[in-house]
């Protein structure tokens, strides 16, 4: 990229490199489009993020990103609150409801285990779902989880978990790509993966 | 998209969108990853972004960006004092120093000459480049813009304007395609061209 002419504009064009799939080069553009728009546009979309990262809010119930205690699918008079689906992150929520396929409700862990990565199961949310399957009366899981190891590792601790509860518990239809991670699927590929979901026990992954 | 589940989530993406060249989607993956970082990561970037904006300057010669009042450019003893290349915007500065096959200085207009984007010679530094020959002894003009009607235009603009002082002009040889904008050109294209700049008159456009 050559040398940058200011330190200003470089550590600008550094702080924007960060976020995903932004190279060197496309964040030097940003930056120096940012220069040329209005400072109060630019203060706006700084504050936009920093007051975002502050004041987001999670579902008490389900730990989706919420404003209200309560999400707006956890309230919803007309969802389904006896089929919980279990997916790793709030991204994975927004994918299957854009796929307008599922009527049920959700229990976001906020990961998946992943010893590599240090994240076992007391650092997701395991215990506040075993906590709502035994306030709830919940007929049907359905594990919606990314199809990799850490996926079925996932799946499998929490199955073994709850199975002494008896309820019916089943896995997306493992339709996508092997390795592929749900937000990153075409919404055909993934509405046809919870319609055809299996009924999951602890042979499938043996 | 979808629905978003959060107007603080929104507002953000709506903000990131209107970078150059991010869509609705990946404004959203880049809000929902800023979620995942440290506060202060993210009030970091947010301050370099209202930092730059607020506290870069140009220089007083050439109107590139520069944090002194004469840019390392216009101060360097060993660059060519004696040539300037005219170019639209310090992005241009930026893809002319990638090439390392120039070593005069610059002049930045800050635009181009288009009526129909209500910009005219006076919305542009046309004036301080004209004062600049009269103080400063130069040998030769390099027009390096954009080989579009406007970039055109501007050649002939300044040409008629400066006849007089019977400085030596050149255009970069327009060995980038025509239409295109110089930041996007390859170095190799880009570093011929201005190799291959042809004496600038009247006659070229007509």
């Amino acid at each position: 990229m050559g040398q940058i002419p200011s330190k200003y504009l470089e550590q600008a064009a550094d702080a924007l490199g960060t976020l995903p799939g932004i190279g060197k080069r496309t964040a030097l553009r940003m930056a120096l489009h940012l220069l040329d728009r209005d400072l109060q546009e630019v203060e706006q979309m700084a504050n936009a993020i920093v007051s975002m990262r502050k004041n987001i809010g999670y579902c008490k119930i389900c730990h989706n990103i919420s404003d209200t205690e309560i999400c707006s699918i956890c309230s919803h008079p007309k969802r389904d609150h006896s089929t919980i689906c279990i997916v790793e992150s709030i991204r994975d929520v927004m994918a299957i409801e854009n796929t307008n396929s599922y009527s049920g409700v959700y229990h976001v862990l906020g990961g998946i285990i992943s010893p590599i990565d240090g994240i076992g199961p007391n650092d997701i949310a395991i215990v506040s779902l075993e906590e709502r399957l035994q306030k709830e009366s919940v007929s049907e899981l359905i594990f919606a989880l990314p199809a990799t190891v850490e996926g079925d590792t996932t799946i499998y601790y929490i199955f073994k978990k709850i199975k002494h509860l008896g309820i019916k518990t089943s896995s997306i239809a493992r339709g996508i790509a092997v390795g592929d991670h749900l937000e990153y699927a075409d919404e055909v590929s993934l509405s046809r993966s919870i319609m055809q979901r299996l009924p999951y026990n602890d042979q499938m992954l043996l």
